[in-house]
């Protein structure tokens, strides 16, 4: 489950796996519950019973922890997608539950943690790489949905594939995005289902 | 140009009036400079050289004046929508035109006045009689269009109107509150055109 780091793999045992995830795992409670932005690496390795320079000798700064964390719940998030996803041949069906999954994933993995929330947030304003590869699973998978739609002929051919997925993607951004889902937590269930429907009526034959 | 305050209007004389509108005036100009959330009515009262007292003969509170100034702001959006939208009789231009109107122009009003920008987001955060007024006046504006598109046979009339109108305003929305619309600044006018299309295909007969 846990996303490889940015930096090439060092050549280490795997009790340094072992130790790496013994990092994100206490990181993750403790960004959870003293937030991200406040927290310093000296804090952090106090709170393990670290010594900073070991904590350095896994991650190169906080930002390196933060990211596996994201890229860990961004994982999280796309598997429950692809999962309501898998279930379904319809194309409709399919679009509809991706957007309510990735609604419902990201309101309660990013949300349910307050605290947790500026990691994601910080990740989506400065596009870390994690949030970066979500934008591009996300795109990808309406993209690929459109495609199967058109195929099994129900959805319309006229207008080029891409801007139809762009067009889509960018009515789900500001709630798959969770920088802009803060904002439009209120009423994001019964949104969702509009949007769907809308997006549903432009894609008709 | 100025909206009226939400309290009753109270019996005074024209010269009343003016002087509101010198301290609505001082105030942009205040505001604008130092930031609304970091000026206290004391700051204000020293700039024009009023005492505190005497400003609160005319507003209750900074909020108060605040108000005003967003209501004057929004006011100058709303009246560039609406004519941009009266120049034209084929209800999908005038879909088009409303969000590019609305995006051009909330950007240009509250952007390039940075400092001011966070009467915008207070504003719209805490839902200011001036941006529930917004909303509504927006919201007013994509039924009547809908409505004109339906009798002229430009658009589908099988989804309730209301149901139409609210998911259009909700593709719309992350790009007219102001503050959703600062995370969408950067490529705002092509997204816009890419919303638009994508609305008229889901209103297509």
């Amino acid at each position: 489950m846990h996303s490889a780091p940015s930096s090439p793999p060092p050549v280490r045992g795997p009790s340094d796996h072992d130790v790496r995830d013994q990092i994100v795992e206490a990181a993750t409670e403790y960004f959870g519950r003293y937030g991200y932005e406040k927290t310093t690496v000296s804090d952090l390795a106090k709170a393990i019973g670290f010594s900073k320079a070991y904590i350095y000798k896994f991650f190169e700064s906080k930002q390196a922890i933060g990211e596996v964390i994201c890229a860990n719940r961004l994982h999280t998030i796309m598997a429950a997608v692809d999962e309501a996803v898998g279930t379904t041949a319809s194309a409709p069906e399919k679009l509809r539950r991706m957007f309510k999954t990735l609604v419902e994933a990201g309101s309660e993995l990013f949300f349910n943690d307050r605290k947790l929330w500026d990691i994601a947030a910080t990740s989506a304003g400065e596009m870390w790489p994690s949030a970066r590869a979500y934008d591009e699973h996300v795109r990808a998978l309406v993209t690929r949905i459109v495609r199967d739609g058109r195929e099994a002929g129900d959805f319309e051919r006229k207008t080029p594939l891409d801007e139809t997925a762009d067009a889509i993607y960018l009515v789900m951004r500001p709630y798959v995005n969770p920088l802009l889902l803060q904002h439009n937590l209120s009423g994001a269930a019964q949104a969702t289902r509009q949007l769907s429907s809308l997006v549903l009526r432009s894609l008709a034959p």
